[in-house]
């Protein structure tokens, strides 16, 4: 496979909102996308699923991967599409295979529990993965150019996790009891991991992607100490390793980490709804934020919902901006309340 | 019934290093207990445990809950015991009865839905929880005067949340949903609560408890400006309503709100392990602080253990200080592990 897209044509796009707010620049109005697939809350993407076996079917299908990926820039109007797929595809290229169940998420039938389950793990290879690059290439081209692209990957501590506890857990106490018992282990495979996203992240980029995000789903879960050692570590490093365009880094529940992701090589950092967006303004002066409306508040009527968009525009105030939930939006969210949010966001935030 | 133990008994306890911790006064050491019951990681509860049909048998039954009790004084030397029972004794109390099930939780066949639902529930008459007082006195008796009892009850906000959604959640968007659709009524719900948890904290004084806690464990999900709506201002009302003994107010995740827990009318603030010892202690110069272990740290060897309390014993410092973890011990927890935690904070804390 080769790669020809490359991303020069980021300059090209007719809307370009996130990228310039991403730099940093003065941008007409606020741009607003919104996290985990927002497509996946349309009667339109329920009806591409459920004429497949499965998610994983969806994830691995190029062109309905990119079918589903645009559906939110067509049905719902937001400044950037985020490919479809999802963060655990590297523990699978790595050698782990999940399955998703319905209704209860991700589950690995084997996990990693001693040091020689690592062995028999890879770093990914880039081609391993050629159905995302692919769904990558497809969905640029039938986008042409009308909004940025967002790659993503998992934060290696949050895959570290998957891949130990072999699924969601209320406390991770699995993955976070070997950080403890053996640092050495942990890091070896927070290493494996770190490497393989960093070439998929380059191979994302090569194959289209405008911007990249690192989901740091279970960033909460750690003392900061723990925090800063085996998680925003590798963060850092693949912040390093990508030049080419501009990252976003959301660390969900890691308020106390602020201060130091002032020092990592990303453009933008995301807030979660429990996090004070004019505290923050302070801490990280010169990088872009993201979010953070709680997701819980598209529940509501369109006069609340309204009110509370207005109220988080003025909390990021004059601070170079990208509108989002502070998390992904819940499944059960009425898709033209998801819209209003968007228009909300639109309308008040133009100068 | 009547209750004739009152708490003039405390002056006589032959150990009461944590209520002079909790008066803010010094202590020759610090004194420390585990949260969640640390006798559920022992042989002997397990034993008793087994001899019974489920959880809530043994919540029921007096002379066993208070054996269980007794348990982690007699075989960890914690310098405390919190009476064995569930905080949601107050909504079955209220008319929403709980099932727990094992391995899983707590789950509610009923919840509510509607205003009508509310309709259907009662402020709980302190009667209707006799075999928690019961437990109490039994326990005050056989410890004979050892060790402080606590009392305690879930935070309403916590409360309100399994009542709503029937039981745990990972994202506890119902609750969540109805402070955004219908705020009323969560209010009028949230009233309840909080006036059947202050009568049955009333009577757990009566009853012989020396000190109490309140637990609220779902405070990390709400953005912090429905954190003081609808969780603070409630447990306020709580604090100021308890004037008898020390109540310490362990709000897991809501790291946001320690400002304005220095304003509450209780004498202990508990931290979490994500929350820094050094800066809660310029927040919060007047109250006694609680915690912090991280519960993962019990996994490690004994050096490991000794290292990391001796860490948090020096991030407390001269702060009034009650030490514990920064949430419950984990099932899996070895008891010896836990015993050396003990021994650890006793011998390095010692003037």
């Amino acid at each position: 496979m080769s790669f020809h897209i490359v991303p020069i044509f980021a300059a090209m796009l007719k809307n370009d909102l996130i990228l310039k707010a991403a730099r940093g620049e003065k941008t007409e109005r606020t741009p607003v996308w919104l996290m985990r697939q927002a497509g996946r809350i349309l009667p339109e993407y329920r009806a591409v699923r459920n004429s497949l076996s499965g998610f994983k079917e969806l994830v691995e299908t190029p062109a309905l991967a990119a079918e589903v990926t645009i559906q939110p820039v067509d049905i719902l109007g937001v400044d950037a599409a985020i490919i479809f797929s999802d963060i655990l595809v590297i523990p699978e290229a790595m050698g782990l295979t999940y399955e998703m169940v319905e209704k209860k998420g991700p589950h690995f039938p084997k996990t990693v529990e001693k040091a020689a389950d690592i062995d028999k793990l890879k770093v990914a290879d880039p081609s391993d993965l050629s159905y995302v690059y692919e769904a990558i290439k497809i969905t640029k081209k039938e986008l042409d150019s009308r909004v940025p692209l967002i790659g993503f990957a998992g934060a290696p501590w949050t895959i570290f996790s998957y891949m130990i506890e072999g699924g969601g857990s209320k406390t991770f106490s699995k993955a976070r009891k070997l950080l403890y018992t053996d640092p050495e282990m942990a890091d070896r495979l927070l290493d494996m991991i770190t490497k393989s996203t960093i070439k998929y992240l380059k191979s994302q980029i090569r194959a289209g992607a405008d911007m990249l995000q690192i989901f740091d789903s279970w960033a909460g879960v750690l003392p900061p100490e723990h925090y800063s050692r085996f998680s925003l570590k590798y963060i850092a490093k693949i912040c390093d390793a990508i030049t080419e365009v501009p990252i976003t880094v959301f660390a969900k529940g890691a308020w106390w980490a602020l201060p130091e992701m002032a020092d990592l090589n990303c453009r933008t950092v995301g807030l979660d709804w429990n996090m004070n967006p004019k505290e923050a303004r302070k801490i990280l002066p010169n990088k872009t934020l993201q979010g953070n409306l709680d997701p819980c508040a598209l529940y509501a009527d369109n006069e609340s919902i309204k009110q509370e968009t207005k109220k988080m525009l003025d909390a990021f105030g004059d601070h170079p901006h990208i509108a989002n939930l502070g998390h992904g939006v819940y499944p059960d969210t009425d898709p033209n309340k998801v819209k209003f949010f968007i228009e909300s966001v639109k309308e008040l935030s133009t100068h």
